[in-house]
Protein backbone atom coordinates (compact mmCIF):
# COMPACT_ATOMS: atom_id res chain seq x y z
CA UNK A 1 0.00 0.00 0.00
CA UNK A 2 1.32 3.17 -0.62
CA UNK A 3 2.72 5.30 2.57
CA UNK A 4 0.84 8.40 2.91
CA UNK A 5 3.53 10.09 4.28
CA UNK A 6 5.83 11.92 0.84
CA UNK A 7 8.96 13.38 1.31
CA UNK A 8 8.24 17.81 0.78
CA UNK A 9 10.98 19.81 -1.83
CA UNK A 10 13.33 21.97 0.42
CA UNK A 11 12.56 24.69 -1.41
CA UNK A 12 8.72 24.52 -0.43
CA UNK A 13 9.52 23.03 3.59
CA UNK A 14 8.95 26.49 4.84
CA UNK A 15 5.05 26.16 3.68
CA UNK A 16 4.58 23.83 6.60
CA UNK A 17 5.10 26.63 9.25
CA UNK A 18 4.33 29.74 7.35
CA UNK A 19 0.60 30.03 8.53
CA UNK A 20 2.32 29.61 11.69
CA UNK A 21 1.00 26.28 13.96
CA UNK A 22 1.88 25.64 17.15
CA UNK A 23 4.27 23.04 17.12
CA UNK A 24 6.18 19.66 18.48
CA UNK A 25 9.82 19.64 19.10
CA UNK A 26 12.01 16.62 19.31
CA UNK A 27 15.38 15.63 19.83
CA UNK A 28 17.80 12.44 21.06
CA UNK A 29 20.56 12.57 22.75
CA UNK A 30 22.64 9.42 24.33
CA UNK A 31 19.86 7.45 24.42
CA UNK A 32 17.33 10.04 25.16
CA UNK A 33 14.11 11.05 23.70
CA UNK A 34 12.25 14.06 24.44
CA UNK A 35 9.25 16.17 22.91
CA UNK A 36 7.89 19.62 24.01
CA UNK A 37 5.56 21.63 22.79
CA UNK A 38 6.19 24.90 21.09
CA UNK A 39 4.29 28.29 20.15
CA UNK A 40 7.32 29.92 19.21
CA UNK A 41 8.78 28.46 15.68
CA UNK A 42 8.93 30.80 12.94
CA UNK A 43 10.36 29.73 9.25
CA UNK A 44 13.50 32.23 8.59
CA UNK A 45 14.75 31.37 5.24
CA UNK A 46 13.64 29.68 1.70
CA UNK A 47 16.84 28.35 0.40
CA UNK A 48 18.75 26.84 2.11
CA UNK A 49 15.35 26.41 4.20
CA UNK A 50 15.84 27.81 7.98
CA UNK A 51 13.50 28.31 11.19
CA UNK A 52 13.85 29.75 14.36
CA UNK A 53 12.15 28.42 17.59
CA UNK A 54 12.21 29.66 21.27
CA UNK A 55 13.31 27.01 23.85
CA UNK A 56 13.29 27.90 27.69
CA UNK A 57 15.84 26.75 29.76
CA UNK A 58 14.51 25.07 31.50
CA UNK A 59 13.17 22.71 29.30
CA UNK A 60 14.57 19.32 28.84
CA UNK A 61 14.60 19.30 25.07
CA UNK A 62 17.16 21.96 24.45
CA UNK A 63 19.63 20.10 26.74
CA UNK A 64 19.25 17.15 24.02
CA UNK A 65 19.40 19.85 21.39
CA UNK A 66 22.92 21.58 22.10
CA UNK A 67 24.57 18.32 22.52
CA UNK A 68 22.88 16.35 19.35
CA UNK A 69 22.97 19.67 17.41
CA UNK A 70 19.88 18.85 15.63
CA UNK A 71 16.01 18.24 15.93
CA UNK A 72 12.62 17.93 14.38
CA UNK A 73 9.69 20.60 14.00
CA UNK A 74 6.59 18.77 13.48
CA UNK A 75 2.99 20.03 13.14
CA UNK A 76 0.56 18.42 15.13
CA UNK A 77 -3.32 18.12 14.45
CA UNK A 78 -6.27 18.71 15.65
CA UNK A 79 -6.94 15.14 16.71
CA UNK A 80 -3.18 15.61 18.63
CA UNK A 81 -4.05 19.05 20.82
CA UNK A 82 -4.58 16.95 24.59
CA UNK A 83 -1.00 15.27 23.46
CA UNK A 84 0.14 18.39 22.70
CA UNK A 85 -1.06 20.13 25.89
CA UNK A 86 0.27 17.63 27.81
CA UNK A 87 3.93 17.75 26.17
CA UNK A 88 3.66 21.51 26.58
CA UNK A 89 3.06 21.13 30.22
CA UNK A 90 5.24 18.18 31.84
CA UNK A 91 8.81 17.90 31.70
CA UNK A 92 11.17 14.97 31.44
CA UNK A 93 13.44 17.06 34.16
CA UNK A 94 10.27 16.31 36.40
CA UNK A 95 9.13 13.02 34.93
CA UNK A 96 11.04 9.91 33.43
CA UNK A 97 8.11 8.49 31.70
CA UNK A 98 6.97 11.78 30.43
CA UNK A 99 6.73 10.75 26.57
CA UNK A 100 5.09 7.19 27.72
CA UNK A 101 2.44 9.04 30.13
CA UNK A 102 2.17 11.69 27.22
CA UNK A 103 0.88 8.92 24.91
CA UNK A 104 3.40 10.03 22.46
CA UNK A 105 4.46 7.37 19.64
CA UNK A 106 7.80 8.21 17.84
CA UNK A 107 9.01 6.62 14.59
CA UNK A 108 12.16 7.06 12.43
CA UNK A 109 12.09 9.06 8.77
CA UNK A 110 15.51 9.59 6.71
CA UNK A 111 18.08 7.67 8.60
CA UNK A 112 19.22 10.87 10.90
CA UNK A 113 18.86 9.01 14.25
CA UNK A 114 15.96 11.74 15.31
CA UNK A 115 12.68 10.69 17.20
CA UNK A 116 9.67 11.70 14.76
CA UNK A 117 6.22 11.99 16.73
CA UNK A 118 3.72 9.70 14.85
CA UNK A 119 0.28 11.26 13.49
CA UNK A 120 2.01 14.80 13.02
CA UNK A 121 0.95 16.35 9.67
CA UNK A 122 4.09 17.46 8.75
CA UNK A 123 8.18 17.06 10.11
CA UNK A 124 11.09 19.23 9.58
CA UNK A 125 14.60 17.94 10.56
CA UNK A 126 16.89 20.28 11.31
CA UNK A 127 20.44 20.83 12.04
CA UNK A 128 21.31 23.13 14.59
CA UNK A 129 23.05 26.25 13.47
CA UNK A 130 25.48 27.19 16.99
CA UNK A 131 24.49 30.66 17.71
CA UNK A 132 25.63 30.97 21.58
CA UNK A 133 24.65 34.62 22.06
CA UNK A 134 21.18 34.05 20.44
CA UNK A 135 21.27 31.04 22.58
CA UNK A 136 21.87 32.59 26.17
CA UNK A 137 20.32 35.86 25.68
CA UNK A 138 17.46 35.10 23.64
CA UNK A 139 17.05 31.52 24.19
CA UNK A 140 16.08 31.83 20.32
CA UNK A 141 17.45 28.70 18.18
CA UNK A 142 17.90 28.76 14.68
CA UNK A 143 17.90 25.22 12.47
CA UNK A 144 18.36 24.91 9.27
CA UNK A 145 16.15 22.36 7.23
CA UNK A 146 17.85 19.14 5.73
CA UNK A 147 15.14 17.16 5.29
CA UNK A 148 11.03 17.68 5.31
CA UNK A 149 7.89 15.50 5.08
CA UNK A 150 4.06 15.85 5.05
CA UNK A 151 1.23 13.58 5.20
CA UNK A 152 -0.45 13.29 1.63
CA UNK A 153 -3.47 13.81 2.89
CA UNK A 154 -3.52 17.43 4.28
CA UNK A 155 0.08 18.49 2.43
CA UNK A 156 0.39 17.51 -1.06
CA UNK A 157 1.44 19.31 -4.20
CA UNK A 158 3.80 21.88 -2.47
CA UNK A 159 0.70 23.34 -0.69
CA UNK A 160 -1.90 22.73 2.22
CA UNK A 161 -5.24 20.96 1.72
CA UNK A 162 -7.12 21.65 5.15
CA UNK A 163 -10.23 22.61 3.45
CA UNK A 164 -10.94 19.22 1.77
CA UNK A 165 -9.22 16.97 4.79
CA UNK A 166 -11.11 15.27 7.92
CA UNK A 167 -11.00 18.08 10.47
CA UNK A 168 -9.03 16.38 12.75
CA UNK A 169 -6.18 17.42 10.24
CA UNK A 170 -6.32 21.15 11.03
CA UNK A 171 -3.13 22.68 12.38
CA UNK A 172 -3.70 23.85 16.36
CA UNK A 173 -2.67 27.50 17.12
CA UNK A 174 -2.18 27.88 20.86
CA UNK A 175 -3.02 31.71 22.25
CA UNK A 176 -2.81 30.81 26.00
CA UNK A 177 -3.75 28.52 28.94
CA UNK A 178 -4.88 25.71 26.57
CA UNK A 179 -6.68 28.01 24.39
CA UNK A 180 -6.10 26.84 20.68
CA UNK A 181 -7.38 27.77 17.45
CA UNK A 182 -8.00 25.14 14.58
CA UNK A 183 -6.77 26.59 11.13
CA UNK A 184 -10.20 27.46 9.17
CA UNK A 185 -11.10 28.29 5.50
CA UNK A 186 -9.07 28.83 2.87
CA UNK A 187 -8.95 32.36 1.89
CA UNK A 188 -8.36 33.95 -2.07
CA UNK A 189 -8.00 37.63 -3.15
CA UNK A 190 -11.17 38.26 -4.89
CA UNK B 1 -18.48 57.17 22.30
CA UNK B 2 -16.24 54.35 23.49
CA UNK B 3 -13.76 54.02 21.06
CA UNK B 4 -13.01 50.41 20.24
CA UNK B 5 -8.85 50.30 20.21
CA UNK B 6 -7.89 49.49 23.88
CA UNK B 7 -4.90 48.96 25.37
CA UNK B 8 -3.35 45.37 25.70
CA UNK B 9 -1.18 45.06 29.13
CA UNK B 10 2.73 44.36 28.42
CA UNK B 11 2.22 40.87 30.03
CA UNK B 12 -0.32 39.79 27.62
CA UNK B 13 1.48 41.54 24.26
CA UNK B 14 2.53 37.87 23.23
CA UNK B 15 -1.30 36.65 23.15
CA UNK B 16 -1.65 39.15 19.91
CA UNK B 17 0.83 37.18 17.85
CA UNK B 18 1.30 33.12 19.47
CA UNK B 19 -1.36 31.83 17.12
CA UNK B 20 1.23 33.12 14.05
CA UNK B 21 -0.93 35.65 11.72
CA UNK B 22 0.60 37.11 9.03
CA UNK B 23 1.25 40.67 10.03
CA UNK B 24 1.90 44.20 8.53
CA UNK B 25 5.09 45.65 9.70
CA UNK B 26 5.40 49.72 9.70
CA UNK B 27 8.16 52.37 9.87
CA UNK B 28 9.01 55.91 9.32
CA UNK B 29 12.04 57.64 9.63
CA UNK B 30 12.64 61.36 8.55
CA UNK B 31 9.12 61.73 7.06
CA UNK B 32 8.89 58.63 4.91
CA UNK B 33 6.53 55.99 5.62
CA UNK B 34 6.30 52.31 4.52
CA UNK B 35 4.22 49.18 5.16
CA UNK B 36 4.80 45.71 4.52
CA UNK B 37 3.52 42.35 4.84
CA UNK B 38 5.49 39.47 6.49
CA UNK B 39 4.36 36.28 7.56
CA UNK B 40 7.32 35.40 9.50
CA UNK B 41 7.18 37.26 12.90
CA UNK B 42 7.00 35.61 16.20
CA UNK B 43 6.82 36.17 19.47
CA UNK B 44 10.35 35.71 21.54
CA UNK B 45 9.57 36.47 25.16
CA UNK B 46 7.02 37.63 27.80
CA UNK B 47 8.48 40.06 29.98
CA UNK B 48 9.66 42.66 28.52
CA UNK B 49 8.02 41.08 25.91
CA UNK B 50 9.80 40.67 22.41
CA UNK B 51 9.01 39.87 19.09
CA UNK B 52 11.20 38.63 16.06
CA UNK B 53 10.58 39.60 12.38
CA UNK B 54 12.51 38.86 9.38
CA UNK B 55 13.12 41.66 6.60
CA UNK B 56 14.44 41.38 3.48
CA UNK B 57 16.91 43.40 2.40
CA UNK B 58 15.48 44.50 -0.43
CA UNK B 59 12.43 46.14 1.82
CA UNK B 60 11.92 49.48 2.14
CA UNK B 61 10.38 49.24 5.44
CA UNK B 62 14.01 47.50 7.07
CA UNK B 63 15.81 50.75 6.04
CA UNK B 64 13.36 53.14 7.86
CA UNK B 65 13.34 50.68 11.07
CA UNK B 66 17.47 50.57 10.54
CA UNK B 67 17.62 54.31 10.69
CA UNK B 68 14.75 55.09 13.15
CA UNK B 69 15.18 52.41 15.74
CA UNK B 70 11.10 51.51 15.57
CA UNK B 71 8.50 49.99 14.24
CA UNK B 72 5.19 48.48 14.75
CA UNK B 73 3.59 45.07 14.06
CA UNK B 74 0.20 45.00 13.60
CA UNK B 75 -2.54 41.79 13.00
CA UNK B 76 -4.63 42.06 9.61
CA UNK B 77 -8.04 41.04 9.48
CA UNK B 78 -9.95 38.93 6.73
CA UNK B 79 -11.12 42.13 5.24
CA UNK B 80 -7.83 43.41 4.98
CA UNK B 81 -6.20 40.30 2.51
CA UNK B 82 -6.14 42.17 -0.39
CA UNK B 83 -4.54 45.52 1.46
CA UNK B 84 -2.11 42.59 2.91
CA UNK B 85 -1.66 40.82 -0.32
CA UNK B 86 -0.73 44.49 -2.13
CA UNK B 87 1.41 46.06 0.79
CA UNK B 88 3.59 42.31 0.35
CA UNK B 89 4.20 42.52 -3.34
CA UNK B 90 4.54 46.04 -4.19
CA UNK B 91 7.71 48.06 -3.30
CA UNK B 92 8.13 51.41 -1.95
CA UNK B 93 11.62 51.45 -3.67
CA UNK B 94 9.69 50.74 -7.37
CA UNK B 95 6.82 53.36 -6.35
CA UNK B 96 6.75 56.06 -4.21
CA UNK B 97 2.63 56.19 -4.21
CA UNK B 98 3.06 52.62 -3.12
CA UNK B 99 0.56 53.56 0.36
CA UNK B 100 -1.38 55.65 -1.41
CA UNK B 101 -2.16 52.85 -4.19
CA UNK B 102 -2.59 49.87 -2.22
CA UNK B 103 -5.31 51.54 0.12
CA UNK B 104 -3.45 51.84 3.33
CA UNK B 105 -4.74 54.29 5.87
CA UNK B 106 -2.13 55.55 8.36
CA UNK B 107 -3.07 56.66 12.27
CA UNK B 108 -1.46 57.44 15.37
CA UNK B 109 -1.22 55.96 19.13
CA UNK B 110 0.48 56.40 21.76
CA UNK B 111 2.52 59.38 21.24
CA UNK B 112 5.50 57.42 19.73
CA UNK B 113 5.36 59.15 16.30
CA UNK B 114 4.82 55.67 14.58
CA UNK B 115 2.44 54.92 11.41
CA UNK B 116 -0.27 52.53 12.84
CA UNK B 117 -2.29 50.46 9.81
CA UNK B 118 -6.06 51.67 10.62
CA UNK B 119 -8.93 48.40 10.37
CA UNK B 120 -6.21 45.88 11.87
CA UNK B 121 -6.71 43.72 14.79
CA UNK B 122 -3.90 44.39 16.79
CA UNK B 123 -0.98 46.58 16.97
CA UNK B 124 2.65 46.07 18.69
CA UNK B 125 5.18 49.27 18.96
CA UNK B 126 8.37 48.01 18.87
CA UNK B 127 11.66 49.75 19.58
CA UNK B 128 14.53 47.93 17.57
CA UNK B 129 17.03 45.77 20.17
CA UNK B 130 19.63 46.06 17.84
CA UNK B 131 21.74 42.86 16.77
CA UNK B 132 23.59 43.62 13.84
CA UNK B 133 24.76 39.72 13.18
CA UNK B 134 21.65 38.80 13.31
CA UNK B 135 20.36 41.32 11.16
CA UNK B 136 22.95 40.95 8.48
CA UNK B 137 23.23 37.13 8.36
CA UNK B 138 19.62 36.14 8.67
CA UNK B 139 17.39 39.40 8.03
CA UNK B 140 16.49 38.84 11.42
CA UNK B 141 15.07 41.55 13.50
CA UNK B 142 14.13 41.63 17.73
CA UNK B 143 12.40 44.23 18.74
CA UNK B 144 11.11 44.98 22.20
CA UNK B 145 7.32 45.57 22.46
CA UNK B 146 6.95 49.54 24.09
CA UNK B 147 3.39 49.57 23.49
CA UNK B 148 0.09 47.35 22.69
CA UNK B 149 -3.25 48.12 21.98
CA UNK B 150 -6.10 45.81 20.19
CA UNK B 151 -9.87 46.20 19.37
CA UNK B 152 -12.23 45.14 21.68
CA UNK B 153 -14.58 43.72 19.08
CA UNK B 154 -12.34 41.29 18.68
CA UNK B 155 -9.30 41.24 21.77
CA UNK B 156 -10.72 41.56 24.98
CA UNK B 157 -9.97 40.65 28.79
CA UNK B 158 -6.62 39.29 27.42
CA UNK B 159 -7.88 36.70 24.72
CA UNK B 160 -9.02 36.63 21.23
CA UNK B 161 -12.37 36.55 20.54
CA UNK B 162 -12.52 35.34 16.88
CA UNK B 163 -15.37 32.73 17.45
CA UNK B 164 -17.91 35.49 18.57
CA UNK B 165 -16.61 38.25 15.97
CA UNK B 166 -17.84 38.66 12.47
CA UNK B 167 -16.10 36.67 10.20
CA UNK B 168 -14.20 39.67 8.69
CA UNK B 169 -12.30 40.11 12.06
CA UNK B 170 -10.53 36.79 11.80
CA UNK B 171 -6.64 36.43 11.15
CA UNK B 172 -5.15 35.65 7.95
CA UNK B 173 -2.09 33.44 7.78
CA UNK B 174 -0.61 33.20 4.18
CA UNK B 175 1.08 30.03 3.02
CA UNK B 176 2.88 31.06 -0.64
CA UNK B 177 1.47 32.46 -3.53
CA UNK B 178 -1.80 34.66 -2.06
CA UNK B 179 -3.26 31.50 -0.79
CA UNK B 180 -4.24 32.56 3.11
CA UNK B 181 -5.93 30.53 6.02
CA UNK B 182 -8.37 32.47 8.28
CA UNK B 183 -8.35 31.33 11.89
CA UNK B 184 -10.98 29.00 12.36
CA UNK B 185 -12.72 27.45 15.34
CA UNK B 186 -11.71 27.37 19.01
CA UNK B 187 -10.73 24.36 20.28
CA UNK B 188 -10.41 23.23 24.30
CA UNK B 189 -9.24 20.47 25.74
CA UNK B 190 -12.02 17.63 25.81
Amino acid sequence: MDKPIKPVSLDKAYRLLNHGPTVLVSARHDGVDDVMAAAWACALDFDPPKLTVVLDKITATRVLIERSGQFVIQVPTAAQLELTHQLGSRSLNDEADKLANSGVQLFTLGGQGLPFVEGCSAWLACRLIAEPHNQQVYDLFIGEVIGAWADSRVFRDGRWHFEDADPAWRSIHHVAGGHFYGIGEALGRK
